[in-house]
């Protein structure tokens, strides 16, 4: 029954190790832990930008650096992705969550870097963004955490805007208008004006901590390999899991991700000449990129803000629009893009708005200058194809906010030494801060 | 409207930052990061036997060492986890299981580990051991990952436990029995084999590498808070998903646990006279233990082998049996629980043998000598209430290996010399070995 067992035990990497033979003590080398991630296979050229293929991740932890070096993975050393996370700061937006799972968020951020939590929940009847406080609170307690924690609404902060020239942000009340890309650009500035020069984006309703933490690590490790100047790290999750029939199905690509790759790859290949599928990260809402970088893109409001940065970015530097400055083409521009190894699973809120979202990454690519008639036919035939008879004669405009170069950058940072400092809040800021740091 | 906005904005930690003022640089201390985890605030002792109460992880990666340091959270450098991963072999268990699960929980576990990967897969009508050894192939050739994998049915392996007088885990064929425990037993043999102190073991259905992750590094944190010697790490999950109504909910404690806790906190606050409870990981799958301690324990078949460890220790080190070697009284034996921050996400195989697996853990303390007549009225009227008429007038006993100290060491690993390196399968580790090592 067994005589075809012509192999069973299989002693990998020890060839020739017996008791009498261990491994030899890896002394020669200090301890520094590796993030083991492929190099990229292939990229695409436009103008400045240099778009690199999907990034495979081999290890979260490549133990001590005592291994042979291969050509095609890199090995980035914890050192390395930790001195990235002291420039970087982590935005945290924040709706309505469950505090257990902003907890768990923060528990998944690397202490190393700071955190920018911009809530926009509701005050009354129930004042959840106090809860959220104490919750950030008792964390920062716990870990010695840097976290800065903002209201969306917050007046003193529309006022700066508005003060900065910058007043396509601010709504009917004079406050900051809702919304996860107005709170991105919030997020954005206040990482400058912690002199940070990075930024990284997380969501709150991750559930997982060690996901989170595999997602900040990959920011660094993007920097850490292609520089921090004008770099854009995109995450492609692994899988997202999906409740079908009371199990776990792991889909590796949602719906909106199809299209708007699908959609973004159809112009690559139009400027290209040949065809590519090299977009994976269309619609990456897991994404970090340098702050001077993130100064200089305009924002799209709603589902299309992470599509709306990829076309923009062409827009801006990939020399195919007239009439650009000629001096941005000798900038040099990488998009990289990281397959995560955790699967994404986040709080779900009902798939109602998928059409939504797929309309609102397509319109961008649609309304851009760069999209030729014949993309235009294909988003239409694309939209009536899932719209059927309810399609429009043509896909609305989404709100875009104008590039943060228009923003006046002096001002409004002396605007957030007034309102952090000594603003309305300044007392509240002086007691929590004393609690928090003894001495 | 917004007049009850007493405060909106709240910068922590950074009370007197402006841009002038930015953080000083933190050059003095070298990166070390730390696993920030809270000291354990209560235990209880029964002979040589140190219980810890729950300890709750605050960070998972606490940056570098620059924080301040608290009294009540300890900071473990993650040079210092690293060391004690350099000691350890991560056993994982296979049966059956999909590629890319077992994939993804290699890609978790740190590299200064060793791998050894105990498999009971069918080898016909396909073979999907050697399925996995292509996977584990791959994974090694790219991470350069220490793993040795072997089939729970190879005939070498089987006549080894048979040479050494481990004759009970041989089953009518001539080979090692089926079962999880038995891969277990195998898995810390080998170990030894390879020269390790410490052994944990993870299962291979988790869907989260970053969770295989934590548990590894919390198994590491705990050898380095408590020695190596003696020690048992086990962990409690932070909840586990579980899928009702086509969503999520995060269960915190599964119905196995909860019985085969509160009962063994019975057993405890008979012995203390206090009641208790400290017991928080009955049946912890995920665990490690020295190895040392390993080889002095009875393993019970089937689901019980969490459960009857901790009974087995009691029974040997709690000093409250008779007849015991007095020695081992004079050691120390420390049960260290930490609780995961990660949710425990896994291959949902079915919840219908769950009754069975409750049974099984309370059988175990039903049928130690350490079981008091109260308890054992107390363990048949939960076994009467969860199986109603079917209730066995007494539970039935497990099948209970006995202590490895009944293995002759010295012959099992000479054995094991012999079937790793010049058994039948030498020639294809070899073959293996050269492909994976160059030079």
């Amino acid at each position: 029954m067994y005589e075809n067992f012509d192999f069973h035990v299989l002693a990998h990497i020890l060839p020739n190790q017996t008791r009498s033979q261990k491994p030899k003590p890896l002394t020669k080398h200090k301890p520094d832990l590796d993030m083991r991630i492929e190099i990229p296979r292939e990229f695409e050229r436009i103008g400045a930008i240099q778009i690199f293929g999907l990034q495979k991740v081999y290890e979260l932890d490549g133990g001590i650096g005592e291994h042979e070096r291969s050509s095609v993975i890199e090995c980035i050393p914890q050192d390395v992705l930790h001195e990235q996370m002291k420039n970087m700061a982590i935005v945290v937006p924040v709706k309505e969550e469950r505090l257990k799972l902003i907890e768990g968020v923060l528990v998944g951020i690397p202490s190393s870097c700071d955190v920018i939590i911009v809530s926009n929940s509701s005050r009354t009847p129930v004042d959840r963004f106090q809860l959220e406080v104490a919750t950030v609170e008792n964390i920062a307690k716990f870990t010695g955490k840097k976290i800065t924690i903002v209201h969306q609404k917050d007046p003193g902060l529309a006022r700066t805007f508005a003060e900065a020239g910058y007043t396509d942000i601010i709504d009917e009340q004079g406050l900051i208008r809702s919304g996860k890309a107005e709170g991105m650009i919030l997020g954005t500035l206040l990482a400058r004006w912690l002199g940070k020069q990075t930024v990284g984006f997380v969501d709150s309703d991750n559930y997982f901590p060690g996901a989170v933490h595999e997602y900040v690590s990959e920011y660094a490790a993007g920097f850490a390999m292609n520089g921090i100047k004008n770099t854009f790290v995109r995450i492609s999750w692994h899988s997202k899991p999906k409740i079908t029939e009371n199990s776990l199905f792991f889909a590796k690509w949602g719906r909106s991700s199809v299209n708007s790759n699908k959609i973004l790859n159809h112009l690559m290949t139009h400027f290209c000449g040949f065809e590519t599928e090299i977009v994976k990260t269309g619609n990456a809402g897991e994404h970090a990129l340098s702050v001077d970088l993130a100064l200089q893109l305009e924002y799209a409001a709603g589902y299309a803000v992470e599509t709306h940065h990829f076309i923009n970015l062409i827009e801006t530097f990939g020399g195919v629009l007239e009439g650009g400055d000629p001096k941005v083409f000798r900038d040099h521009v990488a998009i990289c893009q990281i397959e995560s190894r955790n699967p994404h699973l986040h709080e779900s809120k009902g798939d109602e708005h998928v059409e939504d979202m797929i309309d609102a990454s397509l319109s961008v690519i649609y309304h851009s200058p760069l999209c030729p008639q014949s993309l235009k036919d294909i988003i239409m035939e694309n939209v009536r194809q899932r719209r059927g008879a309810d399609a429009p004669e043509e896909i609305a405009p989404v709100r875009v906010y104008p590039s943060l170069s228009k923003l006046d950058l002096d001002i409004f940072l002396k605007g957030c030494d007034e309102v952090m400092q000594h603003g309305e809040s300044n007392q509240y800021i002086r007691k929590n801060a004393e609690a928090v740091l003894p001495g």
